[in-house]
C-alpha cells in the first residue's frame, strides 16, 4: 500500500464524513452507507465540508462494496455498536487493502479481523465535525487522529506512516506512532470516565468534573477513577503518552471564557439521551475487563460500567 | 409521658398520613401541615384509611403549631429534606412532647435537637402507603415500624416502649428496640445502595439487583457496596440486625409471582424522576461520612454519592 490511490470510509456519520470529504481532495474516495438514500445523496450531490475546511469533493457510495471496485484502504468510522455488522459486510472484500479503524475504545480490530485477513491499523481521533446533511459536515475541532499497527495483527509502522501521510496531505491533522498503546490508553482512561460519568449524571464535561473541595464534588470521583485506569496500563506495561486527569482539567477550562455553556456533552451522553445503546463495554468496559486480566481491584469504573449498563437495561423494561 | 393522650404528626405524606389516622382511633389526632387547604381539607373531612385499613378518624390540623394544643407525642414524618423547616416551625412549642423521627438516612435527630431539648426517639418505617388525597391514603404494605431511643439525647427504652403500644394499639405495626442502631444500620446500609442505584439506572428494584452472573450484573455492584457499608458498621461497633444482601434478595424475589412488573420504585428514583431534591445526604451521604470518621475505605458507596449529587447538580443548569 505504498501508494494510497482509493479509500473507503465505511460509515458517514461526523467523523466518517471528515474523513471522506477531504481524501476526495487527494484520492478516489468512495464510502459505504446503510441506507441506499444516503448513497444516492452523496453520488448525486458529492461532499461538502465546512467550518475549519471549505471543500466539495466528489464521492462514490454504496450500500454494497461489490459496488465499490478495489481500494487501498478502508477507514471504518461508525461507532464501535456498528463494527461488528460492518466488517461482516467488508468480509470477503478489498483483498488488498489495510483497513483502519476509528472507534472509541478498545476491541475494535479485533472484531475486524475475525473477518478476513487485512492488516489493520489502530486509531484514535480527537477532531469532532458536526453533520447537517446527508452531504454537508461541518469541520469543528481540527485536532489529530493517531494511529499505530495494531499489535493483534500483520500491520507495521511504515503503513502507519504512508496513512499518516495521505490524512494530512488531505488536509486534516493526523499523527503515526510506531505503538499507538501509550496514546490509545490515555484516551481511553480519559472517556471511560469522563463519558461514564456525563451519561448518569446528565451534566455535560463541565468544570464540576475537576473540583475537588467539598467531600461530593465530581473531581474526587473523576481522578479516583483515572488513577484506577492509570494502575490498570503500568500493570498492563502501558507507559501513558498523556495524563488522563491532566487531559480532564485542560478540557473543562472551556479556553480563555472558562464558561459552562461551552461544555462539551460526550457521546455516550448523548446516546443515553437519545435511549441509544453506548459504547461502554468497548470503553470502560475494556478498562474493567483489562483490570480483571491483570488483577488490579478497579472499584469505581466497575460501578460506572455497571451503572450505565442497568441505564441501558433500564430502556428495554419499556 | 406514660399517658399518650394527645399527638401531632408534622407533615402528612403518605407515612404520615397512616400515623394520623390510625392515631386517632386511640388518641387526639393533631397534623401539622404545610399547606392551609391541607389543613383545612383534613378539619372538614377528617382521614380516611384504605387498604389494609378501614377507618375513618377525626383530625385537628393547621399550618401553625400554636392552634394545636399541648401534645405528648410528636411523629416528624416529613422527608429528611424538610426535617430542618419542620423542626424551626417546632421551636418554642409543646414542651412535654416526645418527638420521633422517621425519616430515612441517619440525622435528622440531631438536626431536631437543635431547636428543643425534647426527648428524641428514632424509628424506621417498613410500612407503605400511596396517598390518593388530602384526606385519603391507601395503607399498603403492613410492615412493621421500628423505634428506640436515640443515642444523642435524653429519652429511655421505657418512653420507646409506651410508643410501640401505642401505635400498636392504633392497628399499626411497631418494635421498641433497647438500642435502635442495628436494626437502623441494616436498612440505612440497604437503602444507600438500592435507591443510588435506582436512581442512576432508572430502574426500579428488579431482579437484576441480586444477579450475579455476568461482568456487567448489577448485583455485583449492589453486594460490593453492601460489603462496603457493614465494614463501616462493624468499624462503628454497630453489629448489625439483619444482612442488607439477604434484605436485597429477598425484596427482589417478589414473593410467589418472581414478577419485576411489581418492583418497587424507591424514593429517590421517584425523586430523580420528578427532578426533586433526594434524600442522598442523609442515605448514602451518611455511609459515606461515617466511613471516612472511622477510616474505612468506601469507593462504591463514595462513588454512588457524587454521581447522585452530580444528577442533582444537571438540574440546576435548566
Amino acid at each position: 500500500m505504498t501508494d494510497i490511490k482509493r479509500t473507503c470510509v465505511v460509515g458517514a456519520g461526523a467523523i466518517g464524513s471528515l474523513f471522506a470529504g477531504h481524501l476526495g481532495t487527494v484520492a478516489e474516495s468512495t464510502v459505504l452507507v446503510r441506507r441506499s438514500e444516503h448513497a444516492d445523496a452523496l453520488n448525486a450531490e458529492g461532499l461538502k465540508v465546512s467550518g475549519k475546511s471549505d471543500l466539495q469533493t466528489k464521492i462514490i457510495a454504496s450500500t454494497d462494496p461489490a459496488d465499490l471496485g478495489e481500494v487501498d484502504l478502508v477507514i471504518i468510522a461508525t461507532k464501535a455498536t456498528a463494527v461488528e455488522p460492518s466488517a461482516r459486510t467488508l468480509q470477503g472484500h478489498f483483498p488488498n487493502a489495510t483497513i483502519m479503524t476509528v472507534q472509541n475504545g478498545l476491541g475494535c480490530e479485533d472484531v475486524v479481523s475475525g473477518f478476513g485477513d487485512w492488516p489493520i491499523l489502530s486509531s484514535v481521533t480527537f477532531m469532532s465535525g458536526v453533520r447537517h446533511s446527508d452531504t454537508h459536515v461541518e469541520y469543528e475541532l481540527d485536532t489529530e487522529t493517531w494511529l499505530g499497527p495494531w499489535a493483534g495483527g500483520s500491520s507495521n509502522y511504515e503503513q502507519a506512516q504512508a496513512v499518516e501521510k495521505l490524512i494530512a496531505d488531505s488536509g486534516l491533522r493526523a499523527r503515526a506512532f510506531p505503538d499507538l498503546r501509550p496514546a490509545q490508553w490515555s484516551k481511553l482512561i480519559f472517556n471511560a470516565v469522563v463519558n461514564s460519568v456525563a451519561a448518569l449524571s446528565d451534566l455535560p464535561h463541565v468544570k464540576a468534573f475537576a473540583e475537588q473541595d467539598e467531600l461530593t464534588d465530581l473531581g474526587h470521583l473523576v481522578h479516583a477513577a483515572m488513577d484506577e485506569g492509570k494502575r490498570v496500563a503500568a500493570a498492563s506495561g502501558v507507559d501513558l503518552y498523556e495524563d488522563p486527569w491532566e487531559m480532564n482539567v485542560e478540557a473543562t477550562s472551556h479556553g480563555q471564557t472558562g464558561n459552562d455553556d461551552y461544555a462539551h456533552a460526550p457521546s455516550m451522553l448523548e446516546d443515553v439521551r437519545a435511549k441509544r445503546a453506548t459504547e461502554v463495554d468497548w470503553i470502560t468496559g475494556a478498562i474493567v475487563r483489562e483490570a480483571a486480566r491483570v488483577g488490579v481491584p478497579a472499584p469505581i469504573n466497575e460501578t460506572l460500567y455497571r451503572l450505565v449498563k442497568a441505564r441501558e437495561a433500564s430502556w428495554r423494561r419499556g
